[in-house]
């Protein structure tokens, strides 16, 4: 029996669709009307005051929810609108100095977070070093650690490639740049609310990631953690709200907050905020590790069902080496998936990769077996749009 | 008798206060309630689908509501969080060019845009140069003619300044920009949706503000317009969405989206766009004409009640140089405004500049008499907490 199958009342959609695509878009809680709700009547009845009562705080006090799903202390995370951002917050508060302007990253990166990169690195300020992978599933260890050298400054990286699902090693990477003085920057929005781990323990020094996936909070609310050893940075992409005294409306020269509010900028979004937060109570309640337990079972079980039917799998066999995404390649992948989507069974499709099917813990094995059956019927009856097949999947 | 009053229905705060504080957060709108809902069932029933049935595009789609009220033609407007996100979106398009680095600037700004400017001039690649007012309330426009030179590279203006109200003279100094070779960034914050302009008109290179004050939309929904002769800039704080195909998930280099799409960065937050609309929405049916036609109405009648009271008013006199607020200056004021809001009369408090009082379209004459009224008593009796007399003002 399982236990984790009782959440599934909360979540709407699960009525009308085989949900397998939290690795894009978790499943909506229903709580989130009321948030939504509670967050009109905030304005409609409190008006201007609602800031004073909450509002203000939100970036500061809704990202101390986020701190507890991944293992940060209280006071270091705040809330942004997405991890591009994020990564151009972060960015803003260095300058290469001397030789040390490198940035490493591997291309399975996410390329909206290399993109900030690589704009920056246009006037040659800083450089760019692409580390390759041979497989277009993982990254060799050993190629990572040999490209930071002492004149790194930054390392970007997933601890989930967002393609393949493959689990990076974190420490590995956190340890042998900070030997040689360079930081790292952990996206963790293919990790938080699907694989445990502390940001602490990683000891890397600055992690972001968004709402949008696994944590099941909707767009618009990704957070920033820093290590509080980084407390005294000045962001240059900046605003009132990062300053001591907000609401002294003083002229430049800027005097940034202590501790984590001085990496904030202008007002929030606060709708996105409110409407956020009951995907990480859920997550908080039931506790990443059960939820990792599942999801192990589960990808095994996909993986499995996958290769019996004689797919090619584009996802690590071995657990440890796993995010919660399965990604299995067949011949026109973009084509069959919005046949799947069709048929109501919601996953998506990447280029390079395949066609990305995501348990979580409210999905039901019975589900991914139905998946899989649909599956291997739309390939062998070739019972997809012809005209699709060379089209690009969006979402 | 008074059309625009049709109006207060639609608003709920206004059957609990006399809310006179649309220059800080606007009234909300009772459909709001409906698209809030609206966001929760595409998500709730639609899942991942959703981005492709609009979401995605909302930063645009939204983005040419707004430019109706702002005189902007279609695909010149993208939607932000917040408009010092805005600012330094734009602000990373350029680099010092030889001796054209100069940034200028009005000590009267909203501080939180400037902070942006000085933060990236630290490392001395930017000079920020300050215009001063003498009275707190205006910023003499040949003084800022004068400061617009050949080594002027920006040069951020308020249309409606924060404090004071006080319409400053974008003509003239877009004019004088120009004839230099500099480019000017018109934040209409203070504006839209109280005096009818057209970005066009004006021929600004960037206009910038948000949904929180006139335009009724709350936080979250910051606008950002970029000249079309802009169109080929390469904004460095970036992201997938400002990419030409971003569900190609291409490696670096950045290949930017033609037109508006290549001011974007990573993923929007749908929330806040869904609740800014309804808004916009009234505020385009209504027209920006008739609110400012009844704005001077009773913005000239809040300044001869407040003269005939012996009070002192921080905002231009003559109709043509003033916004939609009226700044009253009298002693302890912090303190008198913590009393005026526990009578349920909703105003704000600046320091350097006094109680900022605001009629909007949905405001009966009746209540600005009202507030007035409890605004001298409370002077009169001194009827305000002794403990909150030096205490700053928070919203």
């Amino acid at each position: 029996m399982d236990e984790l199958l009782s959440w599934r009342r909360e979540f709407p959609i699960l009525e009308r669709t085989i949900y397998l695509v939290s690795h894009s878009l978790g499943a909506m809680p229903r709580a989130t009307y009321e948030r939504l709700q509670a967050y009109a009547d905030a304005w409609a009845t409190r008006g201007v005051r609602a800031w004073a009562e909450g509002w203000w705080e939100m970036p500061l006090t809704v990202g101390d929810l986020v701190a507890q799903i991944i293992g940060a202390p209280p006071g270091t995370v705040v809330m942004h609108q997405n991890v591009s951002l994020c990564q151009s917050i972060i960015l803003s508060c260095f300058e290469p100095q001397g030789k040390r302007n490198k940035i490493v990253y591997s291309e399975l990166e996410f390329p909206s977070v290399i993109y900030v990169y690589e704009a920056h690195a246009r006037d040659g300020r800083f450089r760019l070093v692409r580390v390759p992978s041979d497989d277009g599933i993982t990254v060799q260890l050993e190629r990572m650690l040999e490209a930071i050298d002492e004149e790194t400054l930054l390392v970007p990286i997933s601890h989930v490639l967002f393609k393949s699902s493959a689990l990076q090693d974190v420490q590995a990477i956190t340890r042998r740049a900070h030997e040689v003085g360079a930081l790292v920057i952990l996206d963790t929005y293919q990790s938080a609310g699907t694989i445990p781990f502390s940001v602490q323990e990683l000891d890397v020094d600055f992690a972001t990631g968004g709402s949008v996936k696994w944590l099941c909070g909707g767009p618009g609310a990704a957070y920033l953690y820093v290590h509080p050893r980084w407390h005294d940075l000045e962001p240059k992409v900046t605003g009132w709200m990062a300053h001591a005294e907000p609401f002294a409306f003083a002229l430049p020269p800027m005097r940034y907050a202590q501790g984590i509010a001085r990496f904030l900028h202008g007002s929030p979004a606060i709708p996105a905020l409110y409407a956020a937060q009951s995907g990480y109570e859920i997550i908080s309640r039931i506790g990443v590790e059960k939820i990792r337990a599942k999801s192990i079972k589960q990808t095994e079980m996909l993986i499995r069902l996958a290769e019996e039917r004689g797919f090619k799998v584009n996802t690590p066999r071995r657990a440890e080496e796993r995010g919660g995404t399965v990604t299995i390649d067949v011949e026109h992948g973009a084509a069959v998936t919005r046949e799947l989507l069709r048929r109501e069974i919601i996953v998506d499709y990447r280029p390079g990769a395949g066609i990305r099917i995501s348990p979580h813990f409210y999905t039901a094995d019975e589900e991914l077996e139905i998946a899989m059956r649909e599956l291997e019927r739309i390939v062998s009856t070739r019972a997809y749009a012809e005209e699709a097949m060379g089209a690009d999947f969006r979402f």
